[in-house]
Parts: C-alpha cells; structure tokens; sequence
C-alpha cells in the first residue's frame, strides 16, 4: 500500500524517449594495415564487417583507417574526430603506449569507445573491450593434449616472444598438464617469426629423438615447425597444435591430418564482434559497455567449416 | 587524402558470402515470468528485443517462454527442443542447481547456448555468458561515495540476502572506501524485501541521528529506505544509492533530486544483449563465444535518459 502510493508519485514525471533509433551515427574503425598474416585477416574481416553492417543500417557511416604505425594511427584517431566527426571509435591500437592518450583524448571529445585485444596501458577509458582469451588458449591447448598423452610421453613447447600474452598462455598450458606425467623436453622463444620458429625446431629435431607432440601455440609458429617437421622426415611420429584459427591451419584439421589434428582460436574476427557491439550501443535496447572475452575454441575436423573463411588471407 | 587512399584499396576485395547468412534458425528464450521488479523489466526487455530482432530478421524465429518456477522452466527447455526444434537457446535459469542438468541436456542436443546473469552450477557448459558486474557495482557505488564525503562523515549500508552476489557488492563498496575516514555506523541484511527494507532503515533512522548516506546497493531496497527517510522527514540529510536502473529511480535522478542523486546500472536489458549476440552467431562474421560482462555505470542526470525506458514495468 505505502509502496504504491509511493510509485504513483513517482510515475508522474514527463514521458521521455529513450536511448537511440539509429540517427545517422559515423562509426570509425582504426586498425593495423596488413596485407598478410593474423592482422591480415583483422583487415578482410573489418571490411567484411563493414560491408554487412552499412548494408544492414544504410543511414549509419563506417569509416576504416589502416595505420602502417603507432603515430599514423594517432593521426588516423584526430582525423576521424575532426574531419569525420564520428560518433564511437573501434580501435585495436598497434600498440598499447603510444595510443593510450590518444585514445583518451577521442574518448573525452564524447566518443564511444570500443578497444579490441590490445589493451590500453591504462584502465577505464575505453566503453568497451573485446578480446581473445589467451589463459582459454592455453588451457585449451593442454587438454587437448591430455587427451592424447600420457605419462612418459614427450613434448616440446615454441613460445612467441617475452610479453603478458605469451606468459598467460605459457603458464595456463604447463598448468593444465601439470602431473600428467607429460615430459616437456625443452620450451624456448622463438619470436612469432617464420625463420626462428623453423630454427627453433630444426634444434629440437636434433637434439631430441623421441618427440610425441609439438604446442607451437600460435599458427605461424606452427607452419615453421611443420616445415622442419617435413624436411627432418618425421612427420609421422608426433603432433603439432598450434592458435588462432589460420586458413591453412584449419584446412589442414577439416582435411584430418594427423600432423595437424586440432587448432585453437584466437580470431582476427574478434574486430567484426567489436564493430558490431559498437553498432548495437546505437540499435539495440541491451547495453553493451562492459568486457566481452571471446572464448578459445578447439577447433576439429567436426567443427573446422565454421572457422574457415578460404577467402581471408589469414 | 591518405584515408581515402586507404579505404579505396580495402574495398577492393571480392565480396565473399561467410560463415553463416541466416537460414531459418529458431532461438528459444527461457526467463522467469515476472509482471513487476527487476523481472519485470527482464520480460519487457526480451519481448522489446525481440520485436526488433524479428524484423531485423525475418527468416528467423523467436519463441519466447516464461515459466513460474524451475521445475516449469526445466518443462519449458525439454519443449523448446522436442517441440520448437530451437537451434539456440537464450536463458536465464530460475535458479542455478534445478536448471543445470536441464541446460546441458539442451547443449547436448546440438543445441548453441547462451546463459545470462545466474551462472549455472557447473562451468563450461554454455557458449556464451552474459551477465551484470557485482563487484563493478559495488566499486562503482563506492567511487561516487568517495567524490560527496569523507573524514568523519556517516553512512548506513542494506545488504541483500547472503549469497554471493551480496558479498561481491559489499566486499568491493567497502574495499573502494577504505581509508576515506567515511564510517559505516551499521550495514544489516534487508533481504532484497520492501518490508524487511523499509523496517531496517527505521531502525538505522532511530538509532542514529546522523548519517550523511545511505548505501541500499538495489533500486527495490532504496524505494523502501527513501519510504522510511520521507516518513521520519529527514529528505534533506542526507543521499541515497540504490542499483539496478529502475525506471522509478532513473526518473528521479533525471529530475536533478537531491536525495536519489545517482543510480549505478545492473540492467534487466541485458536479456536483449544476448539475444543480439546469439543472433549475431548466425549472422555476423565475428565470433560470439565468450564471456560478456557488462559494466555499471554511474547513472546522473547527464545520461539518465540513456537509461530511462518509460514503458518498461521496471
């Protein structure tokens, strides 16, 4: 009764419209240029985003920068706040540094903004964030090859290069076999580059006889790694699984290789998740700012179709 | 001149067909009924979002069910299936412990699941988590108290009911003022009840002749205390958080009230957030599992209207 009469009161007040129909808004999209590669992909799939979402809100602008730099990139950032005058930003900074206060900055103009997978190095400018999973990619990994071996089994593990990211996933895989009675030979950097990961593994090959499985934990390791696999004729004797969800990859595991059983995802998609969140703060009645952690799948040769895009170059 | 260079050389790419255009999938959306509450906005919400998304997409279908209890809600999954032959399913469990068997039936179905707010019992089984941030709003609430008092100022906080939840806010709101000198004279459980809200704060009005703010962390508790503050005519003494973004108290911090001054956002919309993200699985490029945890932001009379759903119950 008291609480009734108190909402009556309440309700009087005028009848206000809420949020937003879509009016028109410029959405800017300012991402690393690739050509190749992981970021290769971040690009086909943000134009992919792109032509969906201009199809699906004709009266919404998107406009996609690509910056060769970190500096480019903060020039990119003030253009598209003065000449385009967007109203969000999706931004995955080329690094986390050098954008921080120029992210801030679009953001204090009144931007909305979404930051993708490469964190700011300070908390609590962005709207949103959306990212990969790199402890999912590494737990994920190590169940995988729980699955597949066992005590007195022999490993070996390629690292990226010294950095949060390749701790997260490092210690979340050694965690995961933790007691297994898995044997990891040896663990060493190899830099996410194509030549080192190739030397990295010719070393192993030849110090090591007995290897069962390789964790390359990311798919241009693990091309190098298959390459010395190959020339060393051992291709038969172990498994190699390396992250993120390349097309070659994920070929390979839909064809059923053995080499090549089972990828991990960590997407270059993640920006299309972004732009599309970042289009629904506008068209949607459910709020989106918040942390969205895209999971690690495990991709197999059951599921490999719907993580295979043959027209990306990633 | 270099932007318009760089979008040229994007757009060229073949325009492939991806993933998934939508072909004539069904979603299945399970929540608790509810007329009035934070529930009652949860049913608004969903029945909003999918009116949207109907028309967004016409070649999908949306069955929304509602169910009394979580032996019915369990009824409603195993229909959803057999009947409905949903393809994906949005739910928010009655409760935990009854609902997690029936939503990993569901999930061993074939069936891509999304669960909101009210985790399951058991981890891993959904695809995607969309949920509110306790802990979030507890910090945040905290902040605001920070910016109006400090040294030897007072406050009286209403808890809800032990759980979990509970104990996020508090820990947090309480970690966030630590050091600040403002003293808690007394924080009690209120039950999440109007009765047991309204009887609480009476006695906090009566034992203490002092106190600055009140901390009710929820907009149905803070209804209840602002009933007790009008009626011992103390309006003027002090300020009053709740939580949620109920409409009663986002009108109240619109209209510049002094004793409601903010509300922090824990949103019955985020039903409609999952709805989009579920959708955006069958239509969208970018991938969707993961972990979406909303944040809560500060409501004031600057961006109340962001929040202000006039013809919502709640």
């Amino acid at each position: 009764m008291r609480l009734t009469k108190t909402l009556a009161v309440l309700a009087m007040g005028s009848v206000a419209a809420f949020a937003g129909p879509a009016m028109a808004q410029t959405i800017g999209i300012s991402i690393p240029a690739a050509t190749h590669g992981w970021a290769g992909g971040l690009n086909w799939h943000a134009e992919q985003a792109r032509a969906r979402l201009s199809e699906a809100h004709p009266d919404m602008t998107f406009v996609l920068v690509t910056a060769d730099s970190a500096s480019q990139q903060a020039n990119d950032l003030e253009d598209l706040v003065s000449i385009h005058n967007i109203d969000a930003l999706v931004v995955l900074p080329f690094e986390s540094e050098p954008l921080t206060d120029p992210v801030r900055q679009v953001k204090e103009s009144g931007v909305f903004v979404t930051v993708v997978d490469r964190g700011l190095s300070q908390d609590g400018i962005e709207d949103v964030y959306v990212a990969g999973n790199n402890t999912a990619l590494g737990e994920v990994s190590g169940e995988y090859f729980l699955t597949r071996l066992g005590e007195g089994d022999n490993i070996v593990v390629l690292r990226g290069i010294p950095t949060t990211i390749d701790d997260e996933r490092f210690n979340a895989f050694m965690d995961t076999i933790e007691g297994s009675g898995i044997n990891v030979l040896d663990d060493e950097y190899a830099n996410w580059n194509r030549d080192d990961e190739f030397e990295v593994m010719q070393d192993f090959l030849s110090r090591f006889p007995d290897i069962d499985g390789v964790w390359a934990q990311d798919d241009d390791i693990a091309l190098g790694v298959i390459e010395a696999i190959r020339q060393a004729h051992r291709v038969d004797e172990m498994f190699v699984v390396g992250g993120a969800g390349m097309k070659e990859i994920v070929q390979m595991v839909m064809g059923g290789s053995e080499l090549v059983p089972v990828d991990v995802l960590y997407p270059p998609a993640m920006i299309a998740t972004a732009m599309d969140v970042t289009v629904a703060h506008y068209t949607s009645n459910g709020p989106v700012t918040g942390r969205y952690i895209l999971g690690a799948p495990l991709i197999t040769p059951e599921n490999a179709e719907n993580y295979y895009f043959p027209d990306s170059p990633f």
